[in-house]
């Protein structure tokens, strides 16, 4: 039986943490952390995560703020905001909620965000950091994943990792930080995606499963060598109609079929997913204390 | 037999292209592409890169300037220079040649460059938006092995590419292009490194074999599957008392055991090497019509 790598339990664990220290930092007669919100629109998915960012704000003892936007924003509307929280120095980091509706230039709004204060760690300069090893804000859910590794102290130096994956946000970033030289890291990187040929062979080789391909069930257990630690990053909504709400979150693993044979694996839902809040909450720490980009 | 993948030819052949695009940028009234190069101290290594630099902008129509310093420059006397150049209209591009003596900051001279000025793709924003997949300088090594293989027609989509190495110049930009969604591209990409395990196994395996480890030799006949495409990257210099400057340039590659197993593979030296400073000319080129970043 494998172990279950329980991401709810460890994220509240760190959020723990976090609330101690920022209680330190109220005590010592500092501010307290403050994230801030930009949600344009009424996406269900969205509205959820941007709620759960808020209470996981309360959780930690951070300030957060949410300024909402409708549907019909404009572009100049969006980066005059985004102005307006680079310039404020009681905000320590800021996200934009994506996706944004069509009609607004995504990329735009990602590299208008002062990188001091892009604690979703999309922006160029962010990424491009991650890759070369400097101090950065790395983004969410691949930071979630290391925290994850580390914690359970999952061996990864040496390893072979298979990312399953190249998304911008989870799989290039992953399968970055699992190179680099350090722990968790100095593993043996392969990533796979749609044009992957022998994807099965390739898996049962790996040590480190990390997928992150948004298909339901696609890791099957004849894809998993003995022992082998599985990450599940797959959050797609199925048809359930036996659920209240009409569906259920469904990972890219065959949790059923793995979990026998995996040596450690991350659950859909309470493995990855509370994790990714998780990090944005550690980003917003590191924004406050400087400890990445020093305080004007 | 192998095809040899010709380096020196292809360099020359696109030196001779951008020439002509020079030359119709002048019919046209346009200033010729500026490419500026700062060189501290007297490296031998660095003289000799610097020299050939100036010289293919000679071949290409560019415009070139040097500024040297002594081994003795302060960091500010650089980061001067460096806002001269970024403030100076009519530099198109301009790099600072590394490795810099000791007491100076690297990663310093680099963040200071102008991204739209910055032709070795060094800069993190370059990096990040290499690594995102948008329009960006990509570093010179890199780049030119992707011009190899597209103009040498190297199947890329799907096959099993094997990155031995990753450095911040090299190892690690070449994985991230590998995966990118286009061609050359849209490879399974391992990148394998010194906490490496079974290297020789897991070579076998690739179709596409790219090695950047600084080790002479380190490619023997056992790791290359029959028909595999073999880039050598190695440039290390070895004692060699039959020639008169006492060294031989040595790729990590054992040419003389792997040529006749491999599809296609490049010599060293006149494979990679010459396309390096081949790759340095198109990003000034780019530079100059301002299709990667606009013109101010």
């Amino acid at each position: 039986m494998a172990t279950i790598i329980d991401g709810k339990l460890t994220a509240a664990t760190i959020k723990a943490e976090i609330a101690a220290r920022v209680a330190e930092m109220v005590d010592l007669g500092k501010r307290r952390p403050h994230l801030a919100a930009i949600l344009v629109g009424h996406d269900g998915g969205s509205e959820t995560y941007v709620a759960n960012k808020v209470k996981a704000c309360e959780e930690c003892g951070f300030t957060s703020t949410l300024v909402r936007f409708e549907d019909t924003c404009t572009q100049d509307e969006l980066m005059e905001q985004i102005a307006k929280f680079n310039a404020d120095p009681d905000v320590d980091g800021f996200i934009v909620q994506l996706p944004l509706p069509r009609h607004l230039d995504e990329q735009a709004v990602i590299e208008a965000i002062d990188p001091r204060k892009d604690v979703d760690g999309f922006h160029p300069i962010n990424v491009g950091r991650m890759s070369i090893g400097l101090p950065c804000f790395v983004s969410a859910t691949p930071a979630g994943i290391l925290e994850l590794l580390d914690r359970y102290q999952i061996p990864t130096s040496g390893k072979r990792c298979v990312v399953l994956g190249r998304s911008n946000i989870v799989g290039k970033p992953m399968a970055m930080l699992m190179i680099q030289k350090r722990q968790p890291g100095d593993s043996t990187v392969t990533v796979c995606h749609s044009h992957t040929q022998g994807i099965k062979e390739i898996c049962r080789e790996a040590d480190i499963i990390i997928a992150a391909l948004g298909q339901p069930g696609f890791v099957t257990a004849d894809m998993v060598k003995p022992g082998a630690t599985v990450i599940d990053v797959g959050t797609t909504r199925v048809e359930d109609s036996t659920r209240a709400r009409g569906w259920r979150l469904c990972g890219d693993v065959d949790f059923k079929a793995v979990e026998p044979i995996a040596g450690a694996i991350t659950p859909v839902p309470g493995g990855v997913g509370p994790m990714t809040i998780c990090s944005l909450m550690i980003n917003t720490l590191k924004a406050a204390t400087g400890e990445i980009y020093p305080r004007n």
